[in-house]
């Protein structure tokens, strides 16, 4: 936090908001991205759409029309970014948010890392903290829908699909 | 609406929240439900809690503290009750509720339709009713996670299975 203070004192101007009051170092076993001077977690949904926008079309997803990103960013349970720091300039490179009732269930949403940083456990420490910070609600049901190409993922995340045979259905206009 | 007003006008002291505000009439078609004079949905996330624990024990579901049901319900996106109205009495008879970012996603949680009026196209109007309410909010994605044994139930509204592989997962405590 420290660290962190230092880095961005002065910085009133900045468009980002990431501040030292809502962002956490991330601890990350094993590799280091190379280069990387340290990388952090932020709980502040007030994000730059721009600069999330560009994450996302990073990995190939549709652009959405940056209204509707306000309104679901404002609306989710927990919105987390991932920012990478170097030098006095930062980048988002990971995100995810969840939906929640605040008592029983939350769903994650947009989980996402920058190709730059996958292979290097940045989406398990996203998911991890994700996880975490649901928890600390004392909110016991947590639930997503992965795509095929990541259920590995998850599954290694402590993820069950169907358990008990329960089914993730999406409805589909007649 | 008319009809609804006139029911209840003067029930003030009615421990009930539904009003003609709130409510709609449901045109249910095939078979009525014997003795029914009418049945009604509600949007109001005010419920009575024990009437509503009342109907879930009818399903046999395990009881939940009413506190973390208070909290789920006002933080729900859309609540919906079903009523039976009989003379100047009304029963809880169907529940449904759905978290959201209001922008992308909704889910649906906890639908449930008393025993006595199950098979009996009270369900289908309850989810129809939810699916309207939803998609007025120009929400395009509605998931939801079903048990085995209702699988064929939601199938037969128009929701689809892991759509492209697509899976429901749940996060287990390691």
């Amino acid at each position: 936090m420290v660290f962190w203070k230092g880095l961005f004192s002065g910085t009133e101007s900045s468009s980002s908001t990431l501040s030292a009051a809502n962002s956490v170092p991330v601890q990350i076993t094993g590799i280091k991205p190379p280069g990387a001077n340290q990388i952090v977690l932020s709980l502040d949904p007030n994000l730059d759409l721009y600069e999330l926008e560009e994450l996302c079309d990073a990995v190939g997803w549709s652009r959405r029309p940056l209204r509707k990103v306000r309104k679901a960013l404002q609306n989710s349970f927990i919105v987390i970014s991932m920012w990478e720091l170097r030098g006095n300039t930062r980048r988002l490179i990971g995100f995810a948010r969840a939906t929640s009732d605040r008592a029983f269930n939350a769903t994650i949403w947009d989980v996402v890392v920058h190709p730059d940083f996958q292979s290097k456990r940045m989406g398990k420490a996203l998911m991890k903290y994700m996880i975490k910070k649901i928890r600390a609600e004392d909110i016991s049901n947590i639930t997503l829908f992965a795509d095929p190409h990541v259920v590995g993922f998850y599954d290694g995340m402590g993820f069950v699909e169907d358990p008990e045979g329960i089914k993730g259905m999406f409805w589909y206009p007649e």
